[in-house]
């Protein structure tokens, strides 16, 4: 018996940035997609989360990969609102459109880290072509895992299998980045 | 004719953090000062400067060399607060005291920045024994240059001579980080 | 009309290290194949073609991949003989098998290097499950691309379409290393 | 009672490359001595130790700073013969004299790694302007603590006092490098 993939969570999100028009899950059908959820103020996401997802956009062609930025803050709120987050987009050169998480209104994970039972940032996620949730990451993968993911997803028409994968690199949990 | 190294500005700084009492340049007279301004959005403080400060003071002993952040902002005001700021000193571990430079109140460059005729962040300066602006360099210098200059600052017992230096390496001004 | 993709010229090769028995295009027939063209020293190659391959190796299976190695030597030939690349590998802890290319005898480019018209080291070579040469690159690929590239002849099962790929890193040619 | 520094031992060199005339400790007097002891198959040599020569050869005046590399080869002899290293200093840029470490004629360690009772490749040597060893370091010194002592030796007049140093990084010993 093998498990199937299940279908990725719908994202439930605050505000978009650099985008003009709201995108989920269900909208982007048809093509994969590499989100990478992340905190401005987490070290490992801007040394290496950010900037690989930035190479992926640029490596791939958005007719078939969809690069996407979702704001998980878990810690030190008030350090991190929209205002915060669009200078830093800004400064960083970060162009692919990013979706606040909603906050849950009590201080805890947001409401997408919390359907994706993430455990932390930066979390690498991985969504064929059919909606499906084919690899969650806590960290970022290798490139070069990374890019025979992507290129497997992209080649693939129908259906598919689950491949698990991961291998945290520098990372941040409730507990503290390490 | 040889030109005497000026005095040091004082800064004017609106907070502290990282340290329970205020310092001053005054105050610090006695020790080499390096003082690395920056702002937390400035990709070249974050990847560059401030690894350099950190490695800088683990470098020397803390009789000889105080450590000092001078966070001047003069864009995106709104995105780094000091609730911004504490986080962000937090999360990457920065254990020096920083001063939040004393904004002037119409949304300009700061006042510790306007002083010392800041063109930008980072910006490295190097204050003597005695008090006197000795470098001033708009980015951070090589490792092995500034090792060689606090070393020669650390080993001068009363009076000694201006060396400027500097090159810029990633930086942000008015127009833009780079 | 469509160009075919062409067999991949047969190796000449004066020596194997690293592998018991004799390698060949014909032999790997069924697996995909990284083959690295390098000079043991170019700088380009130590620092980035030989590392990548060894990422490459460990990030596939060897049922899938087989990653080899060719010592292309155009110049300083009696600067990298043999006994010499036998101690460069052991130090490099370089563990696939790498072929000394067939030098031509009278202080040219080797005869391997000739077949497939390389323009200097390191190159990078994609053979297909089919024996195809898919990609022929001069430097090093991206990882996320070379990532993709793998993935995509791994998961193709009979007969595929070219693919020309490659942008040079730090390489070097008969006038030099760059 | 302070330990006095003791006078460097004289290099036992069998061939120069890069200089015209042989060198010597004594030779050189009046200046400060930056040596590196290092194998062209040494991996840390390569990656760390050789190109922190070279910044520091930019870095000094050469009135003040003299950098001279010694090829102490103790492992693999057959494979770092001359005829290979000077093809080595060709590709890798470096322009510093080299003396090739005189071997003992039984393939052991060659005579002026035992004078200096070197442990393994890179070793960092600073020899201060009167001909006295001050750092014997196993490894490379971190740039701001490398460029700290320069200063300190370039700015002695007569005498001075020893200050031992030194954190291997990637290394090779005769039982191999790490």
């Amino acid at each position: 018996m093998m498990i199937e993939p299940e279908a990725a969570p719908e994202w439930k999100i605050a505000q978009w940035l650099n985008t003009r028009m709201p995108l989920s899950v269900d909208a982007l059908r048809g093509k994969v997609i590499l989100a990478i959820a992340f905190q401005m103020l987490c070290p490992g996401c801007v040394s290496q989360g950010l900037p690989q997802a930035q190479r992926a956009r640029a490596a791939f062609s958005p007719d078939d990969l969809a690069v996407i930025g979702l704001h998980t803050v878990f810690e030190h709120h008030a350090a991190m609102m929209p205002v915060s987050l669009e200078a830093f987009l800004h400064e960083y050169r970060i162009g692919f459109p990013v979706g606040v998480d909603q906050p849950d209104g009590s201080g805890g994970p947001p409401l997408t880290m919390r359907a994706y039972e993430m455990r932390g940032t930066p979390t690498t996620l991985l969504i064929d072509r059919q909606g499906r949730l084919r690899t969650h990451a806590f960290g970022h993968l290798p490139d070069l895992q990374l890019g025979a993911e992507l290129a497997t997803l992209i080649g693939e028409p129908p259906l598919g299998s689950t491949r698990p994968s991961g291998e945290p690199g520098s990372v941040c949990t409730p507990e503290g980045c390490s």
